[in-house]
C-alpha cells in the first residue's frame, strides 16, 4: 500500500557531485552538490543546481565554467565537509587536503585526488525557484589512468563513487553489479 | 595521472528512472531513463531528458504531467527493458509484468510494484540538443508504507535503488551506509 508522503526532493538515490570554479580573483573554490546528472548525450551536457548564496553561484556566472569531480567512497568525509562549507569564508581545498588543478579545457579547477572528472562550460542558465539550474557542455572528461578499463572506461568499482539520500542524509557506497544494460531486459523481449 | 578520455557522457552514477505517463487515447507507457535527478528543492523540481524520438516524449508533451517511479534492484532486468522497447510498439507494464496505477495528483500512471513515486506536473520544457530536458515541480511522492523509517521518509535498505554507469552500461546496487549528511564532514571543520 502507498502512502504519500508529500512533495519533497526524495530521489534515490542522487550523485554527489564536487563543483570546481574559480571566483573572479582566481581562487579555487569547491562546493558539493546533489541536485544534479546528466541532460543531454549530444552535445554531451550535465546539469547542476545551486543557490543564489552559495559562493559558486558567482563563480559559475562570472567565468562561464565550471567542473565535476567525481569523489571515490573513500573521502566520504571531505565531501560532506565541502558541502557545508563556504568559500566565502575559508579554502575548502587547503581544509580537506585536497589540490586544485586547472583544467586544461575551460577556467575551473578540478579535484586531483578525485578519479574522474567533468570539464564543462557554462551553456544555458534556468532560474527554476530557489535553485538555478547551469547546464555545462562536458568539453572534456579527465579519468585516473588506473581506472580506466580495457575500452578505455572508467570501471565503476574502481572510481568508486558513492550516492547520497536526501531526507535521511545519508551517504551510501555502491555493491555488486547486478546486470549489463541494454541485456539484461532482452528476457522479456529479445527483439530489443 | 590523469587522462583525457574524450567529451562523453559519462558521469558516475547516474540513476535509474521509470517515467510513467499516459498517450492521447490514455494508454500507460512507462520508459527507463538515466538523464535526471533533482533540480531545485523549492519548489521540489526533477528533471528527465529524453528524445523527441521516443514515444514518453510526445506523452509528456501532450499531458504536462509524468511520474518518475524508482525501481528496486530486483526489477533491474525490467528497468532494462523498459529502456530498449517502445511504447509506441508494445504495451511495455504488460510485458513486464508490472501494474500502471493513475496518479491522484497528476495525469500519468506509475509503477505499482516500485516502492518510491515522484508524481510531477510539467513545468519547464529546455531544448538541449538530441535530448529535451523537462522539468517537473513533484506534486506528490507517494512510498510504500513498508520502505518508510519512523519519520516517514524512505529508508533507502528498502527502497533498494540502483545506478547505472554509461559507457561500461553496466547496473550497480547499493551496498553500505558510509556517512551521514552534514555530520561526518565536521570533522574538517566543526564550526559548520
Amino acid at each position: 500500500m502507498k502512502k504519500s508522503i508529500g512533495a519533497k526532493t526524495i530521489l534515490y538515490p542522487a550523485p554527489v557531485l564536487i563543483v570546481g570554479t574559480y571566483d573572479k580573483d582566481g581562487r579555487p573554490n569547491a562546493m558539493t552538490a546533489a541536485w544534479g546528472g546528466i541532460c543531454c548525450s549530444s552535445p554531451p551536457c550535465v546539469t547542476v543546481s545551486l543557490r543564489k548564496a552559495t559562493y559558486s553561484y558567482g563563480c559559475i556566472v562570472d567565468s562561464g565554467a565550471y567542473t565535476l569531480s567525481i569523489p571515490s567512497e573513500t573521502y566520504v568525509a571531505a565531501a560532506d565537509y565541502m558541502g557545508m562549507a563556504s568559500g566565502k569564508k575559508e579554502d575548502k581545498f587547503k581544509t580537506a587536503g585536497l589540490t586544485p588543478v586547472k583544467s586544461d579545457q575551460v577556467n575551473a579547477p578540478y579535484v586531483k585526488e578525485f578519479p574522474l572528472v567533468l570539464e564543462c562550460k557554462l551553456i544555458h542558465t534556468l532560474e527554476i525557484g530557489l535553485h538555478t539550474q547551469f547546464v555545462g557542455e562536458v568539453v572534456d572528461i579527465k579519468a585516473d589512468e588506473d581506472v580506466l578499463n580495457e575500452k578505455g572506461l572508467p570501471r565503476m568499482e574502481k572510481v568508486a563513487p558513492f550516492v547520497f539520500g536526501n531526507g535521511i542524509r545519508e551517504y551510501w557506497a555502491l555493491g555488486e553489479m547486478i546486470g549489463r544494460g541494454f541485456d539484461i531486459g532482452k528476457k522479456f523481449n529479445p527483439q530489443n
